[in-house]
């Protein structure tokens, strides 16, 4: 795989073309217009500067000749006229997504596979549009690639092994850690981890049973990490957190009322508005 | 708080009796025999060593010089008989608790509170046979204390709020971390934490979603963490996740099956015998 092409410009998007045109591909960068176009050279320009504080080696131009490997597109088919793979990470929206994927198939060459960032969607969801389910796979990034390189690859049951592990090589060679998850599972397997004890971190709060100070301290303390559950949702985001916990159980409706009420309608969001469980000013 | 008991000198106990005199306290240290009293020597022996190696300030006499405050007695009444604070850490089994704290309130003078390191029962299913429960709550210790310093207080509806201060207090003066839980949880906060996140993980190895390196490898990369839950099962033993398993739904049944099958069948369990999910050899 030697072209890649990135369907989407958004934060994690522009991370994933830039992750990969930092490693050395030639990538293009597609999005909707020339608008979406100018705002991901921005992104990939603050990404440079990102990367050059942040990360080994990236000062002294390696950072700055990542952005010389990126092409712009906003016509999909020149876009992946030579695509090895074809990352998509637009809008997490079931109907775009699979509008996105039909446009693709008519356009993509044979041999090209299509991987998806959807965080929310399983890839069988979206299979049947790509024209080409044995070449069709998830590629799941974390925000802050260049902190968080997990590269967690799942297919769907009419993915071609060879494939997969075609794509697990890939992301290996992007200096991501490949994590191979086995079958189909929402919410991967960063998700599906953190959720239950973000849950769990809820159901004390919720239950009068501790303040978030004292839960983070002994979840810190207790198993060396470096952030407790209050802290992790302060940087996931309130309102993240309260649209995952309303749509759940009644305990976490419970907690959902209580962001809202205590946080959210105060403008608390989190980190990224300087105070939620914590406050950052 | 001057005068300090600790009863019951396991693994445990030992600990809680040797970091309080290392702190500077008068300490006894009461077991039931003058036999588990030599292997308690030998246990503060040993941390006095640890300690030296691993805790700031401990080595040039400070660890040995804890030694030196600690008495040994096999005579309740003679280990009580000055106490300001009794904290209990005998085997976890609710009738032999049950049996020390009726000859506990028999002989400790009327001013000293009683406190449980008990994991998993709840304090209120002890207060009774206290013969204080005003006096008498929960203060939950940590294995390694001197790493993992945290002290979970919890009262039940009868403590006085008074003595809940001043054994919080008590805790902050042996450099533990006090955790305030406001109401009776089992599993205080750190359990109530971890074993949903440990569940998470059980489950995704018994679907056959990934395998233990890959989901160890995705928490600790995506949460900075130092270990995985994997890694935390190998450390906790396996004996234990199996013991805790085994009384749960389905899905940890199911947990509790692989484990004995392809783990404690084996005699792998964790750490302590050199290989569990992970080698250590």
């Amino acid at each position: 795989m030697k072209h890649i092409t990135v369907l989407g410009t958004g934060v994690l998007g522009s991370q994933i073309a830039y992750q990969t045109a930092f490693s050395g591909y030639d990538v293009v960068a597609y999005d909707i217009d020339d608008a979406a176009l100018d705002a991901a050279r921005e992104r990939f320009a603050k990404l440079a500067v990102t990367y050059s504080q942040q990360v080994a080696g990236a000062a002294g131009g390696k950072a700055d000749d990542a952005l010389a490997r990126i092409r712009y597109s906003a016509d999909l088919t020149d876009a992946v006229r030579d695509a090895d793979l074809v990352i998509e990470a637009v809008p997490e929206a079931l109907e775009l997504k699979r509008d996105v994927y039909t446009k693709l198939a008519a356009v993509a060459p044979e041999h090209t596979v299509f991987a998806t960032n959807s965080s929310t969607l399983l890839p069988s969801a979206l299979a049947e549009f790509t024209g080409r389910p044995a070449k069709f796979l998830a590629l799941h990034f974390a925000n802050q690639i260049w902190l968080h390189n997990t590269a967690e690859v799942m297919g769907t049951p009419q993915t071609d092994p060879a494939v997969f592990e075609q794509v697990v090589e890939f992301a290996a060679s992007i200096d991501m850690v490949p994590i191979v998850i086995k079958k189909e599972k929402a919410g991967y397997l960063l998700n599906s981890l953190l959720v239950p004890l973000l849950n769990a971190a809820g159901d004390l709060l919720v239950d009068g049973i501790a303040e978030p100070d004292a839960v983070d301290k002994t979840w810190r303390i207790g198993t060396g990490a470096p952030m407790g559950p209050f802290q992790i949702f302060d940087v996931i985001g309130l309102t993240t957190a309260y649209n995952v916990s309303i749509a759940g159980g009644e305990k976490q409706q419970a907690f959902a009322k209580l962001l809202k009420e205590q946080y959210l309608d105060q403008g608390k969001l989190g980190v990224a508005t300087g105070e939620g469980f914590y406050s950052y000013r």
